[in-house]
């Protein structure tokens, strides 16, 4: 399976694409990140984000998304900017019928290093060692967001099919009941 | 000018739309609000609202779109979803090149009460007053999105003119300096 890993921003938005199932070794696709510049308005910066995903959904054909889960409880200076790029991604990715998993930070530095309370350089270390890279990711976000992805190959793909089920089950079930507005 | 304003939210997300300009009474376009189903992933109720978005900005074409500044000091439960759905709607407005403005829930109180303490049925009995409509909106949310698209077109519409300007200022001064990622 081939998962975009993506540690959303404003300012600096990792990706990182990878290959792999479990039990067997992972791959490098591809690494980057996307940046908006600070000075812009909110919305262009966002759209700025957006459009970069795009076309690394475009250009890498990922079969999942693993998005990091963002907590109000960070730093509260950029926690709303970080949560409105999560939001744009991840329905850039809902919007092709993509699986989008969340993954928690210490959820993400666990399985890597197995412990959820790793620094960013052992993270780096481990996903420099997992994917048998020459050097380290650069910047953080890249690694973190290989971080994800490598995350999401070893604990997300059995959730995200169980949930898919657990979704068509009910969409059968029962008729939606979500309430139309009228534009 | 017509403005859409939103109040956005994961559960339901208001919508308002106002025709008019400072000094000439306004008028009601259209309210109502868009919501998702609470047991849906984060992703596709995102993608829920987007939808319906889309609808409002093709079914009305306001000439700007007003959205509730997010404050992670709010209710720290929902924040997040808030956040994620205001990053959504921004960049739908931003992608038709639309301009988007924030305006913080105290600027909108103020600006239809004339406090930026008024409560919520005080803010839903000026609106009423002001659209001159027989009954106050239902539900909060999509009162609330009115008054920020009437606070935007006495306030906003201004300020909206001279960003626009120092941008295109901007842009013809310098190169963009946003780095590119490679995919």
């Amino acid at each position: 399976m081939r998962v975009l890993g993506i540690d959303p921003g404003l300012t600096r938005c990792g990706l990182g694409v990878v290959d792999g199932s479990v039990g067997r070794p992972l791959s490098l696709v591809a690494v980057g990140v996307a940046r908006s510049a600070p000075d812009d308005p909110v919305a262009e910066r966002l759209r700025v984000i957006e459009a970069e995903v795009e076309l690394w959904l475009d250009a890498h054909r990922p079969d999942a998304v693993a998005v990091e889960r963002v907590f109000s409880q960070h730093n509260v200076r950029t926690v709303m900017g970080t949560a409105q790029a999560s939001g744009v991604v991840m329905v850039a990715a809902a919007r092709r019928g993509l699986p989008v998993a969340l993954h928690t930070p210490s959820e993400v530095k666990a399985a890597v290093s197995g412990s959820g309370r790793a620094d960013k350089a052992q993270v780096a270390a481990m996903v420099t060692r997992i994917l048998r890279l020459d050097a380290a990711p650069k910047p953080a976000d890249a690694a973190d967001a290989l971080a994800l992805a490598i995350c999401h190959v070893w604990r997300g793909g059995a959730q995200s099919r169980i949930e898919a089920a657990v979704r068509t089950a009910r969409t059968q079930q029962r008729p939606r009941a979500v309430e139309r507005s009228r534009p």
